[in-house]
């Protein structure tokens, strides 16, 4: 069990989004961040460096709208709709930029491909959170 | 001049938006951490620590969602409103509701007064970028 | 095979240090990360709140430097042992410190028990890492 | 005044740090994430792109190790030297070998000298630091 679904567990707070779908987003969320980090860095190394200065950007990008996000759910108990629906809805845009711009360099870069499937399961993770809250 | 509007003044990519109203945000976000940072520190040394509960909490939110708003705007190549236009919106939210929190306590903790105009200024900054985008 | 593994197995620079040692550390960081930012939310909603201070402010000055030191690690290409072998000497102490701490609170409290582990497994990545950097 | 100022001159836990030489190095360190942050999305957009990968690499160390050092100098209340004497060390170096690096590109690029200036600054408001926690 991951250390997100463990402490949704042991949280003296009752949520009101239910604990699966809270620690698949926090899970998918922190994987991203992960990704998008070290792809960065990765893309950096490559011989086609200046076709990768769209996706450098938008990892970071990426990376720094997850952490936000990841920091609101994982402290739920001070939750408000006003702040995370906007914030779900940019996490979502990013992590669709940035799967579309890994796609295009996943044939060439197997690190690009493993990013790409992270901000896709992110996408989604935080897809399926919006109908939960909603 | 702060660091910000010189970085933005001596950067090769002509940004769409007003360099005064963009470093303007950036500043008035990196402020608004700050304060929110020691703020919540501070408030975890009253005496009256169940009544500051909410504050701690709002503070952190409002720190995360600057700190990501603070990112995007600070590397302005790659903009995509589709992702800080929602962004924003979640950042004066949050602010909002921070600064809100705060005036509760402004009468007896200075820290909170300060705080307190930190996060109506970003609130502010944060509007009048919205303006200049639109 | 979690993605910081699947990250290092597909960078193009060869890292100096042994990649399995490199990922587990990677991932108690993640998730000592994450422990922290949810035990210090949890510690707010608990009854003995003032017992708790200590708690939530370790927490947050782990998650810090354990952030840090996460950013360093998962960006290889670029590492410098004047900086790495500092900053992982303080992430080692602030994970005991904070690991510490949770562990006087974990028999009444479940999420500090969960994170008193995850600290504790951060700690021990860390000074493996150590090991194989010398 | 600073915010840094003011919210340390408003905190009500008695630091042992003195208060002009902490707020020094905590604006010092924000100006310096806000300088690196920019800076390496500006080098993104030179045509001297693979000249500056390591420019781009040590900007974002530097902004993370900075970043986990303004977090703890900000929550003052629970300092511990164990933690912030490496830390600091760490910061120092960082800031020594970007500021360096941004040196060697600052007759080409103004982002690159303005940056340069603010990773010196904050060398030496961390060493500053140094001396006066000893």
């Amino acid at each position: 069990m991951s250390y997100a679904r463990q402490m949704i567990d042991s949280y003296p707070h009752q949520s009101e989004i239910d604990a699966g779908v809270l620690a698949a987003a926090i899970d998918a969320l922190s994987d991203c961040i992960q990704a998008c980090t070290t792809d960065l860095d990765a893309d950096l190394s490559e011989s086609n460096l200046a076709d990768m200065v769209k996706c450098i950007r938008l990892c970071m990008h990426c990376s720094d709208v997850c952490e936000a996000t990841l920091g609101l759910l994982s402290r739920p108990a001070e939750h408000d709709n006003r702040v995370i629906t906007p914030l779900l809805e940019a996490c979502i845009a990013i992590c669709k930029s940035c799967g579309d711009e890994c796609e295009r360099h996943a044939h060439m870069h197997a690190h690009c491909r493993v990013c790409e499937e992270a901000c896709r399961r992110c996408e989604q993770a935080c897809r399926e959170l919006q109908v939960a809250m909603s």
